[in-house]
């Protein structure tokens, strides 16, 4: 098994050249796909893929083409997320987002246009190779993200928007917008490597589970991490009006159930029979964030 | 081989439970998805996919989620031409558009929701029987719908909009806009029937001279067609500064470009091996329309 880093680098190099890979694409169009997909961020799910086809014995170098295709479709979501008729944000990791610098109609366009590269990635490469393995990888990812994942996540946060934080709500929502990305990773890159259904299914809990204390420890920040938030917002009804853990539960209960979300992410690996050292730290990391 | 309302039906019966085959989609999402996939039109491309199996020898009810995907992706790409933030529709073929209806965020993830799940349904079918003709099918599909496909198309659009109509950027527009869609069910169809790479071509050709001469049909149609538009409209600024093959050429070549590449269409599928009379009929149908 390689770094954290290592599997992050592996990705950055091979973002460009995997959305090359699909020919000849207008050139206002690349440049609102690039700046978005170079946009920096921590490569988490492409990095679960690589590590997880790696744990499993299989090349991960051969899994960067679905690495890639999963961080295309996490940027996708972030352009469209970000557009006017959704949250309506003019910066995404402190740049301007992609409506803001390209116009709306190219970051609509962008955003549809990472998601079909995304799925034209996975299909060419499992042609080519003649992978049935690759097939059943790019129909995880496609369901995980698709209408009743990440989508169905997205669809339940803006029809939720502004009523009162509930905790099935809440729970649905963070499920699906966070957790459906990670377990993609999980059960794509285990796929890769010819793992039976039962280990896959191993895997696949542990991003669940990480991916819902994940969301938890953001909401947790979103208080207590950043000062200028903390001024403005703490016990407004700004705050307390958002779908989020510590609304509906209260900051001790959601450093708990991070906690425990955490145990439960390691404990789904206990016996899927590889050395897994780098998904419990990495999971352990996770709550550092918030200790 | 069977009528083109025989392969419309079949499609028509299958459209609403192959979305379903997805799983449990929240209910807003399913309505929005639903009511511009369901609000009809001529269901050419699929029509198209079906066909084209049939010709080849492969069992048209086994090429139906191939069929109904194509059907999903061309309903998103309308659904996000409507939105404010491209077209700015308010009426698609006499009804309210996706966003009219159910809000700009909504229509978004409905045309995203369109495009993921026509993936996932491709997927899950290559899938479940390991057919290598179905990954090469999917393949093409997502291809010519995509960012060197009909996403370009609407790239150069949006990007030459306003700009003066010139032979170029129309054809460019037209082969990616519309031709694309249709060489995708020709070559998704012969590949999921097993055929080679030549035979493949052929049925490729025909889908791009047919909508060539389809697109050039509806831009005499938009003039001549509809009284209303031509009293409001010929000879005016909008009418001359769209990118329309009659802005450029004049309405007396359109029409024979028209023709000739109808002729062309047909010529493409003389030497393709099997009973070809279903699409010669159906590309000399199209002329009549102006004729």
């Amino acid at each position: 098994m390689r770094t954290y880093d290592e599997y992050r680098l592996l990705t950055e190099r091979s973002l460009v050249k995997t959305l090359k890979s699909c020919g000849d694409i207008p050139e206002k169009l690349y440049s609102a796909m690039e700046y978005s997909l170079m946009a920096g961020g921590k490569r988490l799910r492409p990095v679960l893929l690589l590590a997880a086809a790696d744990m499993a014995g299989k090349n991960p170098e051969e899994a960067v083409p679905y690495a890639c295709a999963l961080e295309m479709i996490h940027t996708y979501s972030l352009i469209h997320d970000d557009l006017p008729g959704m949250d309506n944000d003019d910066l995404r990791r402190g740049k301007p987002t992609n409506h803001k610098v390209f116009g709306e109609g190219i970051a609509i366009l962008a955003g549809d246009g990472l998601l079909s590269a995304a799925m034209e990635v996975m299909l060419k490469s499992a042609a080519d190779s003649k992978s049935y393995y690759g097939i059943q990888a790019a129909e995880a990812i496609a369901r995980h993200a698709g209408v009743t994942g990440m989508i169905a996540g997205q669809t339940a946060d803006i029809t939720l928007e502004g009523s009162i934080p509930e905790q099935n709500s809440v729970r649905y929502i963070h499920t699906h917008k966070t957790s459906d990305l990670l377990q993609a990773p999980m059960e794509a890159g285990l796929l890769l490597a010819g793992c039976r259904p039962e280990t896959v299914d191993k895997g696949s809990m542990y991003g669940f589970h990480l991916g819902l204390a994940f969301q938890i420890v953001d909401d947790i920040l979103d208080i207590t991490g950043d000062s200028s938030v903390l001024g403005k917002n703490t016990g407004s009804d700004t705050v307390m009006k958002k779908m989020t853990w510590v609304a509906v539960n209260g900051m001790e209960a959601a450093k708990e159930d991070a906690g425990r979300e955490i145990e439960e992410a390691i404990h789904s690996l206990k016996d899927i029979g590889y050395e897994h050292s780098f998904f419990d730290n990495l999971a352990r990391d996770t709550l550092m964030r918030v200790k």
